[in-house]
């Protein structure tokens, strides 16, 4: 009876990628843990960049610093 | 000093339903655990449907799925 | 679909509370929303009273403070 | 690695609260717990008035009550 | 910079089952939404079979019932 | 009415550590959002270090390589 919570910045997530994330975290559970899928939630929370911080900063502003750098991927 | 937490879909949830989740989840922990009410916090959160799965799928495609065919209360 | 997290210190919450807890918030969103049971999940945390604060102070503290004076119930 | 989620009605919380809110809860387990900022996340979740309840009743009628009478911060 | 939290019953989850949660849902986020590994947290809470609650019962009451009569997983 | 959780691995957390948490959080909130202490509620997880992954490894493995390199905090 697993329950999985993703959260994510909300940064353009698609239905497709949702779908993905869903079928993804079920199977895992399923296959490593044995667990039924009709008993599994997964419950995705997107959250504002402004409201997500790293390292004392916004998400927001790190977007920002990055879009003026060469930067990674996070 | 309780912390009450209900997440359920997003599928037209009133504010009279609102306001019983958070009396009959304040009653619940007074009556059975004895809490002080002035001190027990009850949380909703709405869900989207494309945002919770069950069974590997989205509740919009099951909800989807539902309304076409004889379908029980989830 | 429901969720629904109760997070309570951990003084002594017998097997017949937390079964008493977990009908009760289900029966909740079966009565108010009206929801399946079969996918209403409850998941109860007991928190250590040391791990629990409350207007700047463990509620281990509290417990102290309230067994020394005349207290109510929290 | 230590996340922290801060969870706050949503009354206007400004951009600028959101940065002081994030930088201090980092700077806490740096100074605290000797924690990485670069690991350390910080997610806040504005809860409508409505979806968080206290003492039996919504924050949206609790607010309303005390716009009436003399009353307290919360 | 996901946060991924997998909540499961404490029923003898190994250190390589473990291990192969935090690396599938690691792997997920990083190949559905092109997320870095090195800020992506996956926490594993092990929830007591008399804290978690479906259908109005305790998943230990559940377990008893399963292991007298033909069962399915969960 | 904030709730802040503050989630970090269970190594050796002291019980002054954690006043001193319980403190600084309460502190954030009252002087950032003029909150009310009396309704602000933290609560510490100490989450095993098997349990926690970052970088596809759990902590504990990631405790293990620092210990034989030079390494940072984290």
């Amino acid at each position: 009876m697993p329950y999985i919570n993703i959260k994510v910045t909300d940064e353009g997530v698609t239905n497709e990628q949702k779908q993905a994330l869903i079928k993804g975290a079920t199977e895992l559970v399923v296959d490593v843990l044995n667990k039924s899928p009709q008993t599994t939630f997964v419950v995705i929370d997107e959250v504002n960049t402004d409201n997500w911080g790293i390292g004392f900063d916004q998400v927001t502003e790190l977007r920002r610093q990055a879009s003026t750098t060469p930067a990674g991927k996070s």
